[in-house]
């Protein structure tokens, strides 16, 4: 751990703000809390509690005029990211911005070409698989060959079913199912398949129990094919409906083996043995599962920060990819049809 | 148990058709060995020296024509099964037929015909994964409600690399691997379903290993997306590259949870720890995964000859439907394009 | 299969004789059930609809005064099988015997010497969890070498808790938890081991529900240590009150590796994933557990009797000694001391 | 997180002193790593390049004169930790201290009556399986009666072979095995089975691998049998000779279920599936399986010293219990006779 502390404002400080904020705060330790803004009144107050030396800001551009820090942490709606971004690089701050970049490709490219002429600055987006232990084991043994040549990937972002339908009320904004869930399975996809560009997809999908995602044109399970320039291929499952918890998991198939990562969504080494048999309780959401990706991508965002080297996380450029997959999905899903890109 | 035994004359006696003389004539209470045939001199001889008792033809027409045989058992090229089952119907035998009823649907369509003018003979095509013991069982708490509505099913037939690659000597005959092994995927998927039939399918391949398959337009790792009328889909998974086995098994998602079959295909019920970790050696082939499904397909089939009624098999019609539906993956592999069927 | 068929008399027709007769009758190339033997009228009644050829007897030395029949299958209660068995030997029958051979060993060691005037008949004692294909295929592997020199096993017997308490009832004849279950774990850890003598024994046990046991002075769950010449060891479980299901497994360690066998009492295949879980369902008894090894004891007997080889089963020597080691087992139970062998 | 920083000193920086130095620097909110001593050239300069702003000590008497110290954090040789303990207490300084408290129960009891007369002060010996959230999970399922009455603990420490054979050298002042390793499975059984005291153990063992133990007296694998007043059971195993890694777990067993914790020692939450079959890597050492567990304890001791409450951890009191039970297993080991406690 070199270099000066990286002083860090998180933007946005609702549930997973939150989370970025006391892991920024406590567990990495080249890290300081300089600053965090909401326009929440009752979010900086659990701020003020909580991190009584941060300095606190209602408006992003003030958080941005502070000098004394280096980088912001963006936890805000999806639809501000990309000129929050944008405005952060202008600002001389390094950015970590929560998935996804934009659901729109051309505002993903508009902050490429920003980022690109501000290359001494990180500019990351956060696709937390990346650092969970289990998937940078299995990324780094298919590095190391341990499956031969990896050619095909299977991954699925499933949700333990939410009876109150929060999400149906977020639909609307969300980019729909694809460009909300299956991102992080696009990302994962092509970092273990080693960042091949899509060629074609093709989406279908279903409402099991959510009617009111109809009028949006979204579904509650969708499934999708996408295959990559060189002939590799992917499958991805989304599902807002699972029973038994949030089961979001992959596979990397290869010439010489295959690898799951989270087949089982264990909730931890505790296996009961009663009357339903031998069994082990599920991951109820995303952040129970993911709690030490958050942990690992913060450390590993600021190393770089000190370091001026790779954080290893997802870049602009595969956010942007990331985007013209999951809009491809989206327009395959509204079409029946495949979409070229 | 009641009824006259039932006397059966099983065709072809390859590594398959064996196993199925061997069931028919030792493990299934109700069955008689009856006769055999095969044009191949050394599976007479074979069937000469285990069975002593049974009646061996080289040729399929004097089997038809031993008024002592009720039921023909066909485990003859694929090829063949269509004309086959005609004769054996016209014929009067009750016919079981190793899957696919054949790689044409126009064919399908003949047989179906055929048979619907003898609806007294059993007519049952070997999609033996409904009489595997476990799918058997899912499919049973499916019926009982046990995973409210199914949706969806995620299905693989995926086998261990043949180094050798037998099959892409095979493939120009065998109607490519959505034919020849999603075949079993498709039937699982109607069965776990409800037997809804398809409205529209994409596949997707590539070529791992395998480059012989070029020439005959196959691929050795396929995947496909199946919707269905009333919206329930299904994903399919086929290889032929697979390093550990035989790892075929099934999923099946409905509104209330989830089943796997066979999720992993451990060899039996030993665990060793060692250097390599704390693992399950895999099933080499089908036979050994499938081994109890042989076994029970045959029992149920004597049963209904006997009993009159329903084996529980595959009809000619899922037969026919499961070849519409991998001729339509096929076509779809070939033009990048969904196939509305 | 070579030689004639071996004709097969069962004695005893409650619920698992029914099992052993059904497996002789229909699922045993070389046998033959000639004969059933019952002094139950309706047990001698469902044989005689089950199977009509099979000549019945309520009277035990009616059937081996019967002299088409070649081997006795006894499935009688365990205070009989000595004499039964000397009988049967006397009448130059072959015998196959469930277990125990003896509660008592000085009867078992009477046993012994009957048989050793009679090497030309098979006597077999059926500790059936070597025939089972999981135990069958752990014990090749350490055959073979795979975790080095094995030096200790710990095995379990474990049933479903029986609410009735049926085996309360039962406690005064079976020789209690250790003579009942144990046994069975005892011959596996020997097998496993290579046939070692035990040394010392020493036993704890705890009443957890069935308070009647006390009377009779047994537990329902007992634990005990082996120690066997020439330094190897075993850990026995023993349990009447699981909730999950009939847990009976074993592990063997070595000096380069372990195996455990039927760790997970899985029902099958199927997983499921819902409120309680990821989860499998449990066998509920020994039964659905062993199926399949009672069927190849009886194939591997019958083979025995036609080849004139070793079934691979319990000898009579092994029974003795696992006889030996239960009733010290017994003794250092009501001591609190251990017993020297 | 209220109060005061609570200001540790690290008293030992071998590699587990290391790691707690590391996590109360900067993974424990609530704690100032103010002071460490070694008397370790080495280790000094380490922790000087690793804590700038820690003052050092090659004396433990200097650290316990450090009025800025509140806390001493002792991750010495077992042979130190009583006395230690004591001068700490004296000092007035809050003590953690990793186990075992001593091998010596007279000694285990002075300790205990010097910490009863400073009740103020925190006195937590470092059973780090209570804070391992697996095991705080099947705790608290105990707790609030998910088995029904738990009655049986079963639990091991196995190490991963060391073919260098380090613990040999260590042997004569480790204890033996059951001081050295159980010690860790009589304090999980302890804890869930709600803290009986011993009545009576016994003890057998045996050498498989290393040989030089028989000087000390000492086995590489060890088994135990421990019977608590009120009638519940424990089973123990330890081994130095684990071919696949550190497989250390619990099982515990009630009146309506079961539980394991750690079954399987799985590395992460990877599969991989190549020639060996379906496999999961495991933990290589304590280290590896424990992690959290060191953070969480170290989180829970700054709580309690801040709060004034209980840590959850062991009290001085359960360390002298398993110091008995262990010095008694050793007996029972040498004597080859139950100990009566």
């Amino acid at each position: 751990m070199s270099g000066a502390p990286v002083r860090v404002g998180v933007v946005g400080l609702g549930r997973l703000g939150r989370r970025h904020a006391q892991n920024l705060a406590y567990r990495v330790p080249g890290a300081v809390l300089a600053a965090a803004c909401s326009p929440v009144d009752e979010e900086r107050a659990w701020a003020r509690d909580s991190f009584p030396a941060t300095r606190l800001y209602a408006d992003y551009a003030e958080l941005l005029a502070d000098a004394e820090v280096d980088a912001v942490w963006l936890v805000t709606p999806s639809a501000l990211h990309a000129q929050q971004i944008i405005d952060a690089l202008r600002a001389g701050k390094h950015v970590f911005c929560e998935k996804p970049l934009s659901l729109d490709v051309a505002e993903c490219e508009r902050v490429v070409a920003e980022a690109a002429r501000r290359p001494h600055l990180q500019a990351t987006i956060g696709f937390m698989r990346r650092f969970d232990p289990s998937y940078r084991d299995a990324f780094e043994r298919v590095q190391r060959g341990a499956i031969g040549r990896p050619f095909m990937v299977r991954s699925q972002t499933t949700d333990k079913n939410d009876p109150d339908g929060f999400f149906v009320r977020f639909a609307p904004t969300s980019g729909g199912i694809f460009l909300d869930c299956t991102v992080h399975d696009i990302d994962v996809a092509r970092w273990l398949l080693g960042f091949p560009r899509a060629k074609r997809v093709y989406a279908a999908g279903t409402i099991a129990l959510h009617q009111g995602l109809r009028e949006s044109g979204d579904v509650d399970n969708g499934v999708a094919i996408c295959e990559f320039e060189g002939g590799s291929l992917a499958m991805f499952y989304a599902s807002r409906t699972m029973a038994h918890g949030n089961d979001s998991g992959s596979e990397v198939i290869g010439t010489a083996g295959a690898m799951t990562i989270g087949r089982t969504p264990a909730l931890n080494r505790v296996e009961i043995f009663d009357q339903h048999g031998a069994r082990s309780e599920c991951t109820p959401t995303f952040f129970d599962r993911f709690e030490e990706a958050f942990l690992h991508e913060a450390l590993a965002f600021v190393a770089a920060v000190q370091g001026g080297g790779e954080s290893g996380g997802a870049t602009l450029a595969d956010a942007l990819e990331a985007t013209r997959i999951g809009s491809a999905l989206r327009a395959s899903l509204e079409s029946g049809l495949p979409v070229v890109l």
